[in-house]
Parts: C-alpha cells; structure tokens; sequence
C-alpha cells in the first residue's frame, strides 16, 4: 500500500508532516510519498538519515497556502502538493491522500481529479467527534453550508459505509442532529430528511441532540455543513475554555500546583482522549479515491495517526463500499453539478 | 416591582421554586407572585412561617406539564401557572413573569396575551453562554427553526437592546454565528443576514464562530433557532463531558483522590462559571412584557437568580428599549402572523 502525503499542508508544515511520516514509515506496513517542494524538502530529510526504504519525495514545485481560493488553486496550482499529491491516487500511483492542508483546495482538487462516486451530489466533510465512550463520525461539517434532504441522506449512507468499513463499527447507529427527539422537532430540511432516513434501511436512530453527541448515542451524525460545522467548533472552542478555566484555578495557590502535579497523569489521560491529533484526520467522503484530511494544526502525531487511518481505509476499501451502498439508494430526484464554494 | 413566578414549571417544582422564591423574597427589593395550585403551595410554605410579607400566592388551578403541546396548552390551561402569571404581566398586575416550566407554552401564553413589539416578526428565545471573562447572549436558541435574514437583524437589536439596557454592557458587540470570519462565509441566510447587520448601525463585529463564543469575542451572537439550540446544547454536552471524564479519571487511584479533595475549591470555582443556575434565565425578547426562561432544571439557586435577572430587565425598561431600537430599524417586506412551533 503506498499512501501520498501533503508535506506543505498544515500550520506547522513541512517540518512536522516530514517528521511524522518518518514516525510513520518506520512503523507502518506502507509505503509513504511525501509529496512537496524537493528542495525544501531533502534537507530536512537530511538529518534523518538513514531513511526508511519505504518513504521517498515526489516533487511538487508549487504552493497552496492555506488562504487560497480553492477554484484559483486548481486553476493556477496543479503542480502543487495537494494537485500532485491526488493526481497520484487519480492514476493509481498511490492509494489514498493525506492532508492537513487547505481543506478547500483538497475538495476542489478532490472532486474535479477523482470526481464522485455514482449518485453522490456532493462530497461531505468530516469530522471525528470524541465521546465519553468512543468517537462518532459527523458529516457534513462544511462542505455543504445548504443542503437538501436527499444530500443528509447520502451522508448517512457514507458515514454509515466508513464506520463499517474502515473502523469495523457493525451496524452503525445514524443519527440525525435536530433540535428535538421527536420526529416532529426541527427544521425543514431535518424534518424532510428524517423521514427519508426512517425508509433508508440504515440503522437510524432518530433524532439526535447537540447534548447527545458527546454521550455517544451515535456512531454517525447526519447534519446540514453549517450546524456540523458550528457543532463541531463550538465543540472546540468550549473543551479548551473549560480546560483553560481549570488550569487557571488550578494555578492560582501553591497548593492547588502540588495537588495539580500528582494529578498530571490523570489530566493527561482526559488531554489524550479530547486531543484530535489521536483521531488524525477524517476522510472527505463521496470522491472516487481514498482522502484523509488532518486538523490544520496538526502535529507530527496527528500526521502519523492521519496515515494510519489512511491506511485503515484502503483495506476496508472504503470507496467500493460506498458504491455499492449509494447504489442501493433510491437516486434523488436531480443531481446538480456544484463547484466547491 | 412585582414578579410572577411560575411555582409549577421545571423539573424540581414545586419544592426548589418556592425554596427560590423565599430566598429571592427575603433579601430582594421587590415582591414575589408565587403563581401554582393554592392546595399544592399553601402546605408547602406553611414549613417556612413566617412568610416574607413580599411573598404571595396566586391561585392557578391548571397544571401544564414539560411535555404539553403549547398551543393545546393555551386552548386548553388558561388558568395555568403560566396562563395566570402571564395575564398578570398583561394586566400590569406583574412587572414580569419567570418560568423554569414548559417553554413553548410560555411563549404561545406569551404571544398570544402579550403580544409581539411593534415590527418583530417572531419573540426569540435567548441563552445565556458562559464565557471565559464573562458571558455572552445567543439568539435565537430554538424558537424559530427556519429564519429569514430579516428576522437574524431583528434578534441583534433586540439582543443588543437587552445587554445594554438590562445588563448595562455599553455598546454591545454584535456577532454572526457562521462557518468563516470572511463576509463571504456562511449559508444563504447569513450572507444576506451579514449585509443587514453591517447596515443595520449596531456595533456590528462579523461573523464569529463556534469556537469564537466561549472566548468572549462578542456579547450578543445572532443565529438562527436551529444553530442556536444545537450550539448551546453541544456546548452543555461537552462541558458535562469534559467534567465528566476529568471527574473519571480523578477517582482512579486513591492518591489522585487525595489530591483532587486539595484542588476541590479550584474545581468548584471552575463549576460556578460554568454552571447555568447562576445566569438563572434569559430572556424571551419581543414579546409585550418581561419573561425569563430558566432551565428546565433549575435549582432553587437558578430560582432566585432567574428572579433577580427579571428585576434587570424590569428596572432597565427593558421592552421600552427594545421597542425604541426597532422604530429606528427599517421594516421587513412583510411581518407574517406565525404560530409557535
């Protein structure tokens, strides 16, 4: 298996994305292609010698940063990272595609070099949301700020196929977000939506609350790219808050420092199961090829763990199931062609 | 002033109501209409003689549970604690009403006997977040599913119209919850709603994102029913979450058990910020009249402040404000007549 990795995607790129793909290979039972500017590149490899043999640099002389345009990305970009890097999985050159770089620009080259899957309208976004006893997968959470009831649908369809295929989840549990239990509670589009779910033959468990996510109820929540998206970041935002205001107390006498250090293991055990970097990366489904997209503040851990769900995906050939489940599903009334916002 | 208070609304009435009403009564400078069943109160006080002499029962023979339908609940409960406590609001006999009972029954009771402020399409229903140096107002949080970007502009002069008035923030900050700070981010409703906003004269700051609310970057965030809720609610489920899993931890080993009895004042610090009973309610702004929603929860502690946030609003003329700050808004193309969901 040979898998193709962004090193210029990501805050702290290239260096932590060379350092984790070296973490990577050294691990791994693949082939990694770190694709990016070569020049940039072989020396900080340099210091790393000798490499592993299964780890070598694909040349991309251009650059996506993280404020481009996808649409001008893709235009004036192809030699890039993101370009070279999918158009390695396009010919089969490689098997799947990992980056922590602009999200945008990996749809837009996501979709215009590999395309969609048959019956797909749109590729979603997602995101793996840690519970308290697990992880649920959330789609969309952005690549879709309006949707349609037929496109939650699809998303509960390939959520549904990757939590079975590539992490072995039996039976996923689909849940819809709304703002209510009942099936009467919602908006319009989740109340359309519902009730396409329920005919489905997924297993759809109704109706899930922002509060529910957490508690883990689902294995996949279905959601418009907007809610996902202020879902997922309010989700963020409010774990580091609370983080925050506890090392601040915890700070604030001598006393509660000392109680503080005997407690380190235990918070570092809570930091680990809240920490995305475990989660690596979640896949952009919907595209006819194998792509993981990583936090933009990946570090090199979050890179090793992205290759490693890389991976977990191609062996659970993640793209065929989800051919095969779309196939099943009655086609939506009309499939537009939309660019990438 | 004198504030009807819903004695048989929320899931701890009426026993933690009327501890809150006697605590509020006791050392509030206004008088306290405990509205509920006389033969369920009267026993209830009697262990408490004497009685404040601010404090006082109103008779209300109907009972209108958590789960009632609202507009069943307004044909068929007129003499209910809310039916009572709201036409005490109407008729002046009241300054305001709080309720910790079924909200969709406050509000149609609210809608229907108070009525609307001149120009407001639809009253939104408002929360409380916690911030890390303070806290913010989010609207709407549920009462209106599906928004138009004229009703978006109408809940930020009216949540702007409360911080300031009621809570004496001057100049509130105004934010979009959306999926991007750029104007260009965002579904159709806020990108129509961002333009509204900009024009609209209030100390309009953009759009803000999920992560952005916790930090404090704006006091009054604009949103529609459906984000909102969803919002607050995974900003509940993870902080339960958050604590949860810490809490786990802690008592794992009997040294980390020891510590943390050292650190409990730092947690409990951290748990008072976090904690809704000490915002008590907020506000159902548009509506003729001042009402606070507490949560469904609420404890006698969340009582006394829900009391205590009423007595703001009243004194800060809270309604007068907000009428005054619509005059000055242009009016929609057309002001549908909606019933409550």
């Amino acid at each position: 298996m040979r898998l193709a990795l962004d090193a210029m995607g990501g805050d702290f790129a290239p260096h932590v994305v060379v350092q984790g793909a070296l973490n990577a290979a050294r691990t791994g039972a693949f082939e990694v292609a770190l694709v990016g500017q070569r020049a940039v590149l072989e020396p900080l490899l340099a210091v790393h010698r000798p490499l592993p043999p299964n780890l070598h640099v694909e040349d991309a002389p251009d650059l996506v940063a993280m404020d481009d345009h996808p649409s001008a990305a893709v235009r004036q970009k192809p030699r890039s990272s993101i370009g070279v890097g999918i158009g390695l999985v396009k010919t089969g050159a490689a098997d799947a595609f990992v980056s922590a770089g602009n999200t945008g620009a990996v749809m837009a080259f996501g979709l215009l070099s590999l395309g969609r899957v048959p019956g797909v309208e749109r590729p979603a976004l997602t995101s793996v949301f840690p519970t308290v006893n697990g992880r649920c997968l959330i789609l969309d959470v952005g690549a879709n700020a309006d949707c349609r009831a037929s496109q939650l649908l699809q998303f509960g369809v390939m959520g549904s196929a990757y939590m079975q295929s590539a992490l072995g989840v039996t039976n996923p549990r689909v849940g819809l977000l709304s703002i209510g239990e009942e099936a009467t509670k919602g908006n319009q589009l989740t109340l359309e939506a519902h009730q396409l779910l329920k005919q489905s033959g997924l297993n759809f468990i109704g109706n899930v609350e922002g509060k529910d996510i957490p508690v883990g109820v689902a294995d996949v929540v279905v959601t418009d790219g907007f809610s996902g998206n202020v879902a997922i970041k309010v989700a963020e935002g409010v774990s580091e808050a609370v983080v925050g205001l506890i090392r601040g107390a915890v700070m604030s006498r001598w006393y509660f420092q000392v109680a503080a250090a005997v407690l380190r293991p235990a918070f570092r055990s809570v930091a680990k199961r809240l920490d995305y970097a475990e989660y690596g990366g979640a896949p952009l489904l919907g595209v006819r090829g194998v792509v993981i997209i990583g936090h933009g503040r990946s570090n090199a851990r979050a890179i090793e763990r992205a290759l490693e769900v890389a991976a977990q995906a191609v062996e659970g050939r993640v793209v065929d199931t989800i051919a095969r489940s779309m196939a099943a599903v009655p086609a939506p009334a009309a499939i537009p062609t939309l660019e990438p916002s």
